[in-house]
């Protein structure tokens, strides 16, 4: 089983940008640990991040045949991009939508996600934990299906 | 440390109810899990189903002192009820609120949560197992604080 | 083939309450004449009422298995109830909505019945002799099934 | 006493149009069942059905002081029509609303009607039968004044 | 002259909720001012509070006949509740709705009142000291129409 | 100079149908007094009434080349009617909007005209005198243009 | 008789201010005429500018018990000021709201007034000419009472 | 192959009417050219105008099992029809919708099609031309089909 | 402890005005009033009504450094004025709001206050009386702070 | 005539990518059928696909006096790309957008285009053969034009 | 060349209110500093505060035909008088619009200026030295007319 | 004292594109005169324009450490773009938003900027100039913090 983790815009910045808000954990944490738990599940995991959007666009269409699913934080672009929504649609993989902080508790803006109505599933708030609570909860939606 | 899981209106119908949307395990199933991953991390776990907003708000009061955590999936009341969310500030404990399918991928109607603005965490769409995910991730935020 | 009528809150004031609006038949009244019908129809019929929206989910999740069909009249909880819905939806009993005034000649907060979109039918304006009707139109939608 | 059956456009397709929403039944069919239970009630009957708004304002008009009573489903213009509205009002003759499918589980456009403040009743749901239960519905109204 | 105090969820908590907002006072501190205040107007009191809605509508329908004027703050069912609504006006007796804090100077949706529009007056923001206005107001106003 | 006189649904009626909303003045009497006035200005004047919404676009394209100004009652077309306000940009006459009773202080959807913008004036609430004001309004604008 | 005609604010300008919106009359020029027709209506006319909203509502306080109708030109203030709509309703003269020009075919803003509700009759477009028509209206609804 | 091409109000005007929206081809100029190109694919055209909605329904329903597909330019009623979206539903028969002008470069009330949704295709904003391309388009469409 | 009462718009015309909503005590009756209670309470009070907005905003300027707390009834000008809200923010004054009628009762407009975020409290629908439980809650409001 | 096709993001999945929606024609078919056509009509063609917003803003501005005509179908960017919309504005290049399904039978947020208002012309819903109808309907009116 | 520098409600408490937000520095230093730069720029200036809006629209119409410019903060007026905006629209004067906080950080209903779309330029949160750079700004775009 | 001006989507046209609107000074103009003002406060000075969202967002962060302010003319990103939002919140870097046209007085979807409420101040309307504005206005904030 191949994964891949896709990570929009200024999480780059993670464990350094507003901390209060979002930790202090690094996306290079993130991802060390997202490859411990990968191993320990007997799967393969990639690991994108980028500021463009078409960049996004171009991983998504990228994972077509050789993904069998994907986590996504879109970043900003989760609240608007119609793109990374219609990519995800294309190449019809499954995924699960992530947040580091809980997007319903901060600006109007902020609580609703273009992704969202075609994920397998949702989850925020719970930080850089979250990461791993995805991939262990597509893990088993996946192998529910096989 | 203690935790509850409060259910809302219907859920005692889980694995019986709409299993297109719902799934087919029973709720019964999900507290005999729960109570299992609660002994592998060593807390305590009350679970509650209820088809009273009134009772939700009794249970939740009773919570103050003796819980640390809450798992709620307060099902129909999610979407409109204050009075659970008033009984969540007042008795100051942390909570997840989980649903079992994608609210985001449903009617508007479902797509806003009353409670979510408060909580620490959210996360719908991972079917049952959404629980136990839930149960681990406030575990850890909780550990976090201590 | 087995019925029941379920009424919502305020309903047992019939008779004495706002009479310009309800007109002076009791709940009581309406029963007896309904179970005058459900003979001559040839029909079982149960007839609840109560205050509690958590009463009226109760209530619903106890017809499965037990009734053909539903007659309800959730007075107020009609407009909000999304756990009564729920209910209805989840046991999967055609159900027809009452109203003994006509909620479309009344404030905008009562225009709008959560509970429409899923009835069979839906009937309003007749007063008292409103059940009467939607009990000869469920029994005769319910025939033509069979 | 008189009564008068008015019928918008597109009905006179009824049992072709659309079956699997609007059913099999003919406008004739229905139009013959209703002489029989007008019979029955010892009442008089007309039946119009025109796909013209303003033939629907002039049928209207020229009921004035010869119906009692008028049962209407004015199809698509139901949702639009102020002129329709305006000509029941000025004649001021009681009507009930009928809709042969359920308009709340329908499309957002097809759930509002223009006429149902001004109705005495409305009803919708009930296929073809539901203009019998109209019928009898409005005979019973009429004759509580009387 | 007879009134009654109803208070609705979460208001038992009242003093070690959320004290910034509410104060310190207690639900028993604030009946034992009313009742001094009551002996003092030579009125009679009675004082309810329950964290259930239908508990609610059954107290307000218990008070046909014995209450000539009601104080109400009915919590976060204030915001939503037409089935409370519908049971204050149909047992037709005068009521003051009140709040603790100034509900306007909260969030969104605790700015709207759904008993508003029938009460006699509103007030709000006065902490514990208001429900004595209230009793004062509704008093004076009722001494008016005798 | 030639003028036309356009009175759009149920204003036939005028003088029977809600007298204390319309007055009671019939539609012939007011095309009398028009008569009077015009033959007091020196102008001619058509005059048509009719329920038919396509029959006033017909009308309104009758016009052109022969009529220099158009006064416009399109009753309850008024507020819905792009057709119409098609019609009047086609042929290109200044009209002037009347209403006989004040559209402003009536119900939501009577407040909006879809032919107000683009008239040349717009009247009303002076009831049937107000047809005479807008003759000698429109007569008075086209005698500024020559 | 006795009516006041009251202007709001900018009217003042009236003739240099945007003359193609306005016309070149100037206000002056209007009241001359307005007299020359009062006179010949056997009627008194009062006749006020200000541009302070304070001032309208004192000038509308002024008239109680010595106006028997209005003519107002609330300007910019037509669009948004209760306290005027209240000074109108207080001292309870019937009055006919006038604007220069067509205020529906302009800014959305500007299509609105907060006096059309209350207003006995409602004209605008016929440039300087509509306070003539105006004031020929609003005596002939006042003789109509007599 | 038959198919029909319908035109609704105010397109008899075309080439007159406000030529620098609508171009100076006339609607019989449209008409002479969809023959040749009709001859030129080798299938049969019927042409038709009306201003009146309730003709346009009468004419979609003629075409039932008589024509293979409809190009529709309802004018004004695209807008708002929902008795012409019916009757098209009703006849099951894949039609084109065709504007002259971009209605989207419009004002909004034009910018809504209550036809569009139904449509196979929408094209707008090639004037005159416009109606040939659909009928290419049409043809290409339904011979996919065959 | 001093204390000022400030009035707006049309509430100099109290006992005359509309007196089905607003009662016939006049506003000097309830300044007399007000001085009883302030001398029992020891209090030193001023009284104002303007009807002029700027005035308003003046007045309360000029209570900077001489008043301790500020009653507020601005009338039409609640519902709509920031810049009254913006000179109670700038002098830092506690503020009640009062209404007389039930403003919740009344139509849209009024339902909602410009004031009513900032205040301290607010009251209404107790009459003339309210100005009296506004002084009272207010005193003991800034007593608790002391 | 040199003219251009710019084709938006997820576009190069075509014929793979959802084919019940978008059909199974490649992107590549559709340039080579576009090439035939341009040569039939003796024009010059580029043809251009990004996944990036920024890449179609330089894509167009490349275009500036080098090319006659746009065909846009800029994808998922054509709801919501400002930017793309001043690119083509700045370039001032007349545009035909174009869509392969019909954009207003899809999801609310696809019905809305923010490039439609600036387009020569819109059409959707011809699938791969709607290019081919753009092609020559620009080619048409820029033969008009010179 | 003649400018003049208009001030709307509470900004005389400059300095003095709410100084986190408004800062330290009075109207009169804003009004020396200005002073000095006019002197620098060899232009003359006029500098007014009021609190009434009355008073704003007067100082405005006094301008015309003395002043080249306007700088304008009228404070709250700014975001609801369109009296203000007419009389600049009538005076016919550019004028720039300045406010000392940046108005789209703050409350909703003090993000929307009914003054901006009719500004020359707009410019807030520069605090009091937003008014010179105003000052040089609109002398500079005078300039370029000349 | 480092500072970066940084310019979105098509301003790179600027002079050429749409004059009327922006101008004939191009951004190359606006870099020298921004230098020259530079040098004259001594300030370093970066400037940058991009037509790619993402490219924006990597500039910004290239900032962190190394600029003390940022002026930025986001053109047609501005409206839409949280990802430019959240880089300028990460990096935490004090910035000026400058349009060159006042956006107020444009299109709805131009008069909201995603980016405004986080800027220390905002400025539109002064053409090329305003840059040199927002220079010494920044210079002049940032100053007033050391």
């Amino acid at each position: 089983m191949k994964l891949a983790v896709l990570n929009g815009p200024n999480l780059n910045l993670l464990g350094t940008r507003e901390p209060e808000i979002y930790g202090t954990t690094t996306l290079a944490d993130i991802e060390s640990r997202l490859h411990v738990v990968a191993r320990e599940l007997g799967i393969e995991l990639a690991f994108v991040q980028t500021n463009h959007e078409g960049a996004l666009v171009d991983a998504i269409q990228g994972l077509r045949g050789t993904a069998d699913g994907v986590i996504i934080n879109a970043g900003a672009y989760s609240h608007t991009s119609l793109a990374i929504r219609d990519a995800l649609s294309a190449v019809a993989i499954p995924y699960v939508e992530v947040h580091l902080s809980n997007i319903f508790a901060r600006e109007p803006e902020r609580r609703h996600s273009a992704l969202a109505s075609g994920a397998t599933a949702v989850l925020c708030g719970f930080g850089a934990y979250g990461y791993e609570l995805a991939l262990r909860g597509i893990v088993a939606r996946l192998a529910n299906r096989g």
